[in-house]
């Protein structure tokens, strides 16, 4: 098995991944770097996250164009991904997500920080992107490249931008960190506005933050969530074999 | 399969979708116009939307009467339908919902606008249909062409009427944007009363509500909800081979 | 199929139903009053409801004595049953729960009414019977007749009394009348509780709760929930048929 | 079958229960203290709860060290434990959580307290341990004994100490009390929480909570709690025959 082979396997499990654990639904996508092309990303066709399988991952150039002639119909909002791949060599997996309890803090003036130790990954620090600053009444989508990169130059050098009325753009070092960023992104926000109703809040301090970002990322302990979240989402065997994902009929729930 | 066939088959899908997607419960339906009979509407007999299979379609006139002397019990409130197809040539699919993050709107001061992108579809204005208004004390139900005509008076050229302690009637352009309304519709309501807990809320402009509702509604981003909501609801083989949905078991939750 | 026989089948088929819906989980429960036997009822061993089948079902008189000197456990709060029937010869199922939407008002200082239609069943007025009042420091179980009569009496010609700390118990006509109220309460109270947060609240009103109580309890659209909700729970064979519920694993969620 | 053994098959049910009803997800754990060897517990290897299976079992000292030389990765946080069964002999079994519901009151003001007599079981007194207190910026894990000690000292003589921007440690007398105590924590706040704005909330009195946590732990009402959660967590066969949990693919949910 390749490196690229690997890379779009788990491409495919952090897919089934974040549908199952709600943080996307019919829409949303999950990304990753070619792991030997810096200046190319892998990201499925225009399909919900829970469908994607192995023959649905295209690859792309950083401005969005797919490569090798590939026709089928790609997400219009690829450009969330290029731009911040080109501006961030340190980032290596990107996820967009409308998931509802991360709204009302887009839209709102109380700012998202992290609470619980679990999303301390987040970063101290969330910008919130808002579309209209730059570009008038739009659909709110991001459709092209100057939109994406004036997303990539608000989020800077942090993890995770909101984005006012829309969602976010999460930003991780491996495909397995933006995963935990994205989960743990909307039970960090309802803890958060669950807290403000029983009086002051105690937040994380800079020091616990960083102290717990500073965590070894392929530690037994991350692997455990991996592994957990993959069986769920019913992805077991790749997790073991460290095969192909089975062909999956969608889960009833 | 002519028109009318691959119309029905839809409406089953719709059905099983709002069901699954928690919009509906036991109660609650979703019509269609005939397509080849502007003058007619296909829904289900007395029904729960989760159990409606290509059997239970009836066919109406838009005063409610079943066509072709089909004397299976009715929904007591098909007249929402018959008076919205009345008073609007332009819609061709209607749901009424009780869905639950919607109903506080209905009852309460605060008034129900779209605040996230995905629910822009519902349109800037939100009228509140109160049956007291004009019929004094009932069971709030819409059980006959004077009260349909009343609510779809609400409606005017508007997409969604709230409707009292009761729910929401929604109407679309086709059978896929009303379901996108449905589904998305308590969606937002949820955002909106989470947001206001957390300070000051930053609306969608009008602009930004005009130019996500100009979207191509056959576009491969609107396709993909349609499939994502089809597949979940056990409809996976109507949805690819374009056939029949299966016979179903009802799922287990 | 004797009248006791269908009615030890349908009382299977509401365990099921309310554990599905939520109303109970390991604990909680559901009575008949004997269909022939007017000072007697059915209610199952203890045991949690989603697990209760046919061979379950014990006999009891209204002080909880069980029948043909049945020795499996009896629930220990059995004495809600038999001092509701006792005051009521016009109830002929008792639901006991400890739903967690509905426990908010029985601790706090707004009351709890009807504010959806499909809730007007709970009727205008829901008393709450706090046992300390009586019975000064206890478990808060109704472990007794004495403690039964008494919450008997502080439900007097209403359809449920709330019990402070601890949940409501439900009283109805029929099996299919209580189970109805039983389901609906909660979201009634989840709607009562987020629509206070928007602003001044409609209630219904008393002309509305007694119109829509008077609906037919026997309709096809009465009927169309218990179908549906008999479906969900695994108990359709027996809805289809209306013979003996097939016996079943405990589903997975 | 020996003493050991029904304590490992035990503690793996307990294991599937509280993932199954979300009171622990990737992270969180819970052990039993050896039945033989009181300077011993039982934990499984560093996996999420919801897979740990019989082979998965450990054998820890108190002090943390893995028995007989076995290497795997252990839950990094096992000190929470071992302290504890250290500092309180009448202490059997512990679990430790990161349930949402219960978070806010680890960051706000408002004291936790219980409220449903389902809950009387935590306890009158929920202190808040705040790790930062004696150890300064950490990544908030207790690593180590010293951090376990402090941990234990705060708890004393009470049965849950909730962790600041982290979760609980729930101390019982049996693995099936501390698994009780963890599922109502939850939802006792969640009610507490909802009770809050809907005006003055009436507590459980001394008297209540003492009179409720007398009740005989082994009584067929507690069993039956364990039976349902077990069955719902797919370990019925072990809970009847009283043998070995069946392995058991994850369920999809």
């Amino acid at each position: 098995m390749t490196d690229r082979e690997r890379a779009v396997r788990d491409l495919v499990i952090a897919n089934r991944i974040i549908a199952n654990e709600r943080v996307v639904d019919a829409y949303g996508h999950v990304s990753v770097r070619h792991p030997g092309k810096a200046d190319r990303y892998l990201l499925s066709r225009s399909r919900s996250p829970e469908l994607v399988g192995l023959g649905d991952i295209m690859e792309f150039d950083l401005a969005g164009n797919p490569i090798g002639g590939d026709g089928r119909p790609a997400y219009l909002e690829r450009f969330i991904h290029g731009a911040i791949y080109e501006a961030r060599p340190d980032i290596h997996a990107v996820v967009h997500s409308h998931a509802e309890a991360v709204l009302p803090f887009s839209i709102a003036t109380t700012p998202l920080r992290p609470v619980i130790h679990a999303a301390s990954f987040i970063g101290a620090h969330l910008p919130v992107w808002d579309i209209r600053d730059s570009f008038g009444d739009t659909n709110l989508l991001v459709m092209n490249m100057a939109q994406g990169r004036d997303l990539a130059r608000c989020l800077g050098r942090d993890s995770v931008a909101l984005m006012r009325g829309h969602g976010f753009a999460a930003a991780g070092r491996s495909i397995a960190e933006v995963v935990r960023i994205a989960v743990y992104m909307p039970r960090n926000a309802q803890v958060l506005m669950d807290a403000m109703r029983l009086g002051q809040v105690k937040d994380l301090s800079r020091g616990e933050i960083a102290a717990h970002s500073a965590m070894e990322p392929n530690s037994p302990a991350m692997w455990r969530a991996w592994e957990y979240w993959a069986m769920r989402a019913g992805c077991g065997a790749a997790v073991r074999d460290r095969t192909t994902p089975r062909a999956k009929t969608p889960r009833k729930r």
